[in-house]
């Protein structure tokens, strides 16, 4: 007989037929925690579950939750040999769930939860929601599971979760100004207790066990009130961490608050010359908070994130002021905390300018390796921008207390901050986090959430990943869509079809990928070329098909499932997109006026209704739900112009006047060429469209230059060559645009490779040089990129390598590319596996090989579009290998000299989320080769581009348009 | 007694009492003439004059006219020793006009006109006109005399003219289309004799004597119909030209016109392969009109002003065409006009790429001294934007043929066209021309005058200049103000008093000394610096006056006589000042937008109200005085992005969205410097203006970036300083910004030499450094200019020399340098005399000398701002001597290496209309003296200024403002 649960179990139980066991030895926290549960289970079967403490008063099928030793009744349950405890003692954060029989006279069946820890009960009991269907966002969100009738386990039913993968993985709370601020003040008073209660939930839902508070305005240990929020965490289980910029157990704001010239704290922070200030200031946090469960950050930084020395300091004198810090901070902690310091998890971040004291230099050495830092987790930091920095090399990987990783969904800081909304893209967070656990980062992983919501996404990949590795790390290679599917459908099994799940899916893939590509912060009128190869409109299309799919699933949904729609999808989704589509029109706009295009005009309200609905979308999130996310939109997000959002502008419209005369403009779709058909001036344009072999339709686009009606005449005396249009009058009004279609017949061509579209206008008439190519299939191999116009240009996603080659290495897996789906900005990237080799060209090191066809032998530009990763290493350098033909390989550096994290390089590439590295080649006329070694981690290629130097390709934000390639 | 002409004598005059004395004997064209000198009197007396043939039907007081050898009266006045013909005969246009006593029977006196030949006796014609107040623009504007009672001439009266300075004296319709073109074709159903008449009769007003015609549609020798307009021009004594390349009398559209396969001329413009029919073209021209008077262009170009030979001809291969050419040309002459040649006006035009094949080069010898030349005028040319190009040498000045000179007023070609309205500057004309004329360039002046409508005041001073130089040239520095004023009296002395004759003095002066600043059609959006030392407000408050002026008199004049002052005066000044403000508010409109402040879209709706005040000014031109002027303001002159007014395009406005929150920016006035406020950004600002010890006042403007009720707060502690206001809230509509005025007190100073000024906004506070310099004006000498700051410049207008050499050169005439009031961007020009000498640094070289004062001793940048003028000579140089201290005389070359005419240095001095040579100089700490020597012709220094390269003066078109300098 199996376990159940079900409505009318639930509805008819009395007191005295309690479906949970409550014992007073457990946890008040884990108590507390199962009555969030048994809320789910209300939520679930309509009914809320009876729990007693009594075991005579129980159903007869229970739910039984302890742990290990804080439980009497799982003692018992061992004893009789109904459960095995030992499968879970002495382990860290696990939980046993398991179904057994007559666990107690007068019950059938229960349901065993028993944690090895206290958080290990805690999540088994939301093992229980999980498996009922209740999204980790029930509450913080107001997702509301799908109704149950009944809930069924097997009667056998036995799992045994695994310790998690990383050991302490949390989020933090920052830049909580003005969004997490107003809407904690207006919902909750202040970042008090209550407020925290529904955050520690959270991290326990998420399955984290770690947490740094919102610091920049608050006092966690002041605020609950009191010491309310740190004896909450106690309670719950949650670890408290702080950044890293906050030593022993004190918040950054504490000592502003504290310090004065009378204070015992002295006034200065300053450990020259207020170290006894500082050193009771310290000592009387670890009084405070030492005895709950913490990860206590040493070292110490200039206040509110800044340097800790000036200018003029040697990096020996900051060394050693900072060796001394952290002596006199471990004495601390030994004296107030552990006489034994291995017991008290502490942390030293590795960030901005701790890391050069950290490795030190030629002439100086650094804190590596001194005993100060024994079992000291070391927390590296990626940078700021959510591509990692320097990692542990092999030697460093047996330190004995491991090292964490500081990784950011949100940022307050150059180049330019977003704390808008989420702009984090699963794919990137998975490249680049198991990148960090394959290089050993293993023992601290902390996300900047900012104000957490809108995050919800990739917090829950995050914390999944941490949490168990084996199922979503290094292996999962492409999994993060599956991952997206479970994550939709935890959250609305209840509220969506397949169909519209899929709809979902695709707001939040394409949303994503979207501000992948360019953060919505970080979007300005020039980014995006205005028409080159039409990435602009293709773009704004992509976007108005989400908006749509946005719009009908907001029909669909239930009032009652609004806010959770609303604040997960609809609302970072639409926002997003939304901001994007603004500034692309916004460059529509300013380039159609630069060419006086009437459409300009149009294009102007457009991005007015744009900003217009930005407004309206932060005020319903305002508004929604009874103000559930009141202050959450708060943040700045449009036309920053400084790193901060001080001094942001808004769009700037451009207005055109109508010229007096009829005067229309021709110009090439995907192109800059435009002409009126002015004799005096260019009036020959090139259609190039069908020099892509299995390309038969182009266009060009007639605009109104005036209000003035104004004619045009096409023809062409190619019998291949059909226009969508022949003649029409255009007004600059309600007629200010035609796009003429142009189909080719390839059949028809007879060897032909060259015909003409005249198109009269008002002034003159302009031609339309329409250029054509054919190529001979059988004449190369698949895979052949052919570029078929002497001015034309190789363009090759990475993924469409011809060849490539894997090596069984010494670890018998295999060096290799693997094609990480959707990783690119206009399709995939290759990376290498293993991730943390350095591999040796012509040895070991795997490679792809592109294969091309081009007119002309010479020297060609290549360009390498590559992910903006930082090198691993402290050398700066990501090497590769680059060959082509039968000539050497030629090993070269794909980062500028001198590239350092924090340079206008840096600065470029986390805007541009690209980095190109320029080179060239020799090639010879027709076909080519062209191989890529992988060499140093963190070289992800996205595209390649070749040209000869001369010829080189329109600008562009994505890059040119993929070459035609035989196979296509 | 006197002679008197009265309104009572006019009107009571019978057919037996006649005023004049028409002779049959007379030419017909002069005869013709005494009929407009007619009309002229009857619109001074309100009668017109009777006209006999009859010597006994004659007034006691005549006007007897006639030219030498064709009137029998005044051989008989001779004869009685009543004058003396002597004093003409055999001169070239030179008129006697006379009072005598009893010339005839039955008469008291008479008024006698004779001329040497028959322009003499029109010009004479004229005189009296013009002595009875009539303006020459009397027919072609309808500008009404001012009506007199009566008119007097002294009993002995006398006066014999000059024979004119310049031998052929004329202008050039050109460009006719769109609005000659039109004008005519309205008015007069073509380029026809009846639209001739008009211009023949300005032409000789002008006491002009040679023409081209229109000639880009037109044929003058077709169009009379037939040959109407080669014979009126005859009888009226019009010597007929043609341009540049138009030969043997025949005009540009012909050939085109009468070519074809089955032509007697053949079907190619093309010496080589149709030298038959192309030389019995030219043979018939010479046929058809070789009788009448005319200057035969010779030589040849190719079609429509272009090269004659390809690209790929050399230059020998050209000369040898062109020598072939010639000499077909002048046989032609000489067998269908005169067998000898010295007898037939020629003229070759070293125009464009007929330069170097008349110079040759090293290894070609040029045409230069050709027997083929003998006696033919060599025509030099402008670079088409007034500057002249090289001139003839002291050797070549006795070419027995002369030289001539072709200018233009209008022009169609690059860098970019200017044919809509005049902006021809009368102080540049008197430079060049003077210049052209000291240079021996005397036997023809021709100006390009476009449509002629709105060059009449240029055009006046051109024909005058050419015609007395004696009274205008190069001895009358300065004194264009006084033409100006002449010219003012001659148009509008019956209309305004004195006070509003200042005022159109002040239109004229103004509009056209703007428009020599920036022609209008040169105009764009990015020429003046919207900010930087407030050049843009300054320009518009100068133009919002004039533009009132202008409305004032507008106002003023009656029905009548608005044709005259609207064609003449109100449409070139306001649709010149118009159209420069449009460009000036749309630059401060895309700057404002750049910044987010709400005034950008008051700014864009101003310049809207300009765009369309330039319709209705060319409206109103267009429809007053019956359509009198109808098609002549057809011309493109907005927005030129081509060297033609194709792709023309209108001002973009920019707009701005209100941000959402009260915000405001401080900004400097006359700087690019503004701040919000933000802490995190920068809010220190620096008032820079009381660093010059003469100035008290400076300002700040506080803008709004938000719609919303924004306020401000401004405090200072030191005493010395006031501001106008001290708190205000703006409102981003109505009050969308405040220029707060500031106002130090230098006696309050007590050696300070830096205050503040705070200025709290919503998200912050501005700091103004108020910086103050003080001098000892004891320190120094006279006319020193001081930097008062170290990071300030030296800018000095180059009339503020403090000292000056001038030497006495063989010819007895001072070397030295004249200041040229008004012909300067900000105000006067100096220029070495006399203007043909190269002088000799340290030997004969005048030098004006400059005293200033820099903080620091080094290397400085020296910029000296000078005229675009063109070298003189095909070396291509503009030498000049510079010397700082008592450094040696460093000779420099003003012009970049290999700067040519045409290329992208020459068009950038065009269009700005100032060429900035860059040097270095060294100076001392403390006082400097810097000689700068004249060496070259052509070096016209406006401006100079001195900075060390770290502190380069901001960005702006008219250059810093000039610094401080003792006893300014």
């Amino acid at each position: 007989m199996e376990f159940i649960i079900n409505q009318t179990m639930l509805e008819k139980a009395t007191s005295s037929k309690a479906l949970f066991y409550q014992e007073r030895e457990a946890f008040s926290g884990v108590n507390k925690i199962a009555k969030k549960v048994m809320h789910d289970l209300e939520l679930v079967f309509g009914h809320a579950p009876v729990v007693t403490t009594e075991k005579d008063k129980l159903n007869s099928h229970v739910i039984l939750y302890g742990t290990v030793g804080h439980s009497p009744i799982l003692d018992e349950l061992d004893k009789k040999n109904l459960i095995d405890l030992k499968e879970i003692e002495g382990k860290r954060e696990v939980f046993l769930f398991q179904v057994i029989d007559q666990p107690i006279e007068g019950t059938e069946k229960a349901l065993v939860i028993a944690g090895s820890d206290k958080r290990g009960t805690i999540y088994g009991l939301f093992h229980l929601s999980e498996k009922l269907g209740v999204s980790p966002f029930v509450d913080w969100n107001g997702v509301r599971p799908k109704q149950k009738e009944s809930f069924y386990l097997k009667s056998d039913f036995k799992y045994v979760s695994k310790e998690p993968s990383v050991k302490h993985r949390g989020f933090f709370i920052n830049d909580e100004w003005p969004a997490f601020g107003n809407w904690t003040h207006e919902r909750f008073g202040g970042f008090n207790a209550d407020m925290y209660d529904h955050v520690f939930e959270l991290v326990l839902r998420l399955k984290g066990n770690y947490f740094w508070p919102a610091m920049w305005s608050a006092r966690f240990n002041d605020d609950g009130p009191g010491l309310a929020n740190a004896e909450l965490a106690d309670e719950y289980g949650v670890i408290m961490g702080a950044s890293h910029h906050e030593p022993c157990l004190r918040y950054g704001e504490e000592y502003k608050y504290l310090r004065g010239p009378d204070s015992e704290y002295g006034d200065a922070w300053n450990f020259i010359t207020n170290r006894e200030g500082i050193t009771k200031f310290w000592e009387d946090g670890l009084k405070r908070t030492g005895h709950f469960e913490n990860v206590v950050t040493i070292g110490m930084r200039g206040e509110a994130d800044t340097k800790i020395m000036g200018e003029d300091a040697t990096l020996k004198d900051n060394i050693e002021l900072l060796r001394d810090v952290i002596q006199t901070q471990n004495k601390l902690i030994k004296e107030n905390i552990n006489p034994d310091l291995s017991e008290v998890p502490r942390m030293l971040a590795l960030y901005k300018e701790v890391e050069p004291f950290f490795y030190g230099d030629k002439n100086t050495e650094g804190l590596i390796n001194s005993e100060e830092l024994e079992d000291v987790i070391l927390m590296f930091c990626d940078d700021n921008h959510g591509n990692l920095r320097t990692l542990p090399t092999e030697e460093m990987r047996d330190h004995s207390g491991g090292y964490g990783m500081y990784y950011h969904f949100d940022y307050h800081g150059g180049p330019i901050s977003y704390e808008w909304i989420n702009s984090s893209y699963l794919p990137k967070i998975w490249e680049q986090m198991t990148m960090a656990y394959d290089f050993g980062v293993r023992d601290l992983w902390i996300v900047n959430v900012g104000d957490i919501y809108t995050q919800e996404y990739p917090l829950s990949f995050f914390m999944d990943l941490a949490y168990d590795f084996d199922k979503w790390g290094t292996d999962a290679v492409n999994k993060t869509d599956l991952y997206t599917e479970q994550w939709i459908e935890q959250q609305f099994a209840g509220v969506f079809d397949e169909e519209a799940k899929q709809n979902v899916y695709d707001l939040l893939t394409g949303y994503t990928k979207i501000a992948h590509n360019r953060r919505p912060e970080h979007m300005n009128v020039d980014v995006y070329h205005p028409v080159n190869y039409q990435e602009t409109d293709q773009l704004i299309a992509q976007i108005d098909h989400l908006l749509d799919v946005a719009d009908e699933l907001y029909e669909m949904v239930d009032e009652e499932d609004l806010a959770a729609f609303f604040s997960l999808v609809y609302y970072p989704t639409v926002g997003n997109l939304n901001l994007q589509k603004m500034w692309l029109l916004n460059g529509k706009n300013k380039y159609a006026a630069s060419l006086n295009l009437m459409e300009a005009n149009q294009l102007a309200e457009q991005v007015k209704t744009c900003l217009k609905r930005d407004q309206e979308i932060v005020d319903e999130y305002h508004t929604i739900a009874d103000g559930k996310f009141y202050g959450m939109g708060l943040s700045e997000h449009i036309g920053f112009v400084n790193w901060n959002e001080d001094e942001n502008k808004n769009p700037v419209l451009s207005h055109v006047l109508p010229v007096n005369k009829p005067r229309l403009a021709v110009s090439i779709d995907g192109t800059e060429q435009t002409s009126e058909g002015s004799p005096w001036h260019l009036n020959t344009l090139y259609l190039t469209d069908f020099l892509a072999p299995d390309i038969d339709q182009g266009s060009f686009t007639i605009s109104s230059i005036s209000e003035k009606d104004a004619d045009y005449e096409i023809s062409t005396d190619n019998a291949w060559i059909t226009c969508s249009k022949l003649t029409g009058t255009l007004n600059g009004q309600d007629q200010a645009s035609a796009t003429i279609q142009v189909t080719i017949d390839r059949d028809k061509l007879d060897g032909e490779t060259e015909g003409e579209i005249v198109v009269k206008t008002p002034v003159g008439q302009v031609t339309i040089v329409v250029l054509v190519a054919e190529i001979d299939e059988s004449a190369y191999p698949e895979m052949t990129f052919v570029q078929t116009h002497p001015k034309g240009y190789i363009s090759i996603e990475a993924e469409h390598f011809a060849d490539h080659q894997e090596i069984t290495n010494e670890h018998g897996s295999m060096n290799r590319f693997e094609v990480l789906d959707g990783y690119g900005k206009t399709l995939s990237a290759i990376k290498a596996f293993p991730t943390t080799s350095h591999f040796t060209v012509e040895k070991d090191a795997p490679y792809v090989e592109y294969q091309f066809v081009v007119p002309e032998a010479g020297s060609y530009q290549l360009e390498l579009y590559r992910q903006p990763s930082n090198p691993v290493t402290r050398e700066g350098k990501i090497f590769c290998g680059l060959q082509t033909n039968d000539n050497y390989v030629k090993v070269i550096n794909a980062l500028p000299d001198g590239y350092q994290v924090d340079d206008a390089d840096w600065a470029q590439g986390v805007l541009n989320n690209i980095h190109k590295t320029e080179t060239t080649i020799d090639c010879k006329e027709g076909l080519n080769k062209l191989r890529i070694y992988a060499v140093s981690p963190g070289f992800v290629l996205e595209k390649l581009v070749i040209y000869q130097e001369e010829n080189k390709p329109a600008d562009s934000y994505l890059g040119p348009t993929e070459t035609y390639y035989v196979g296509r």
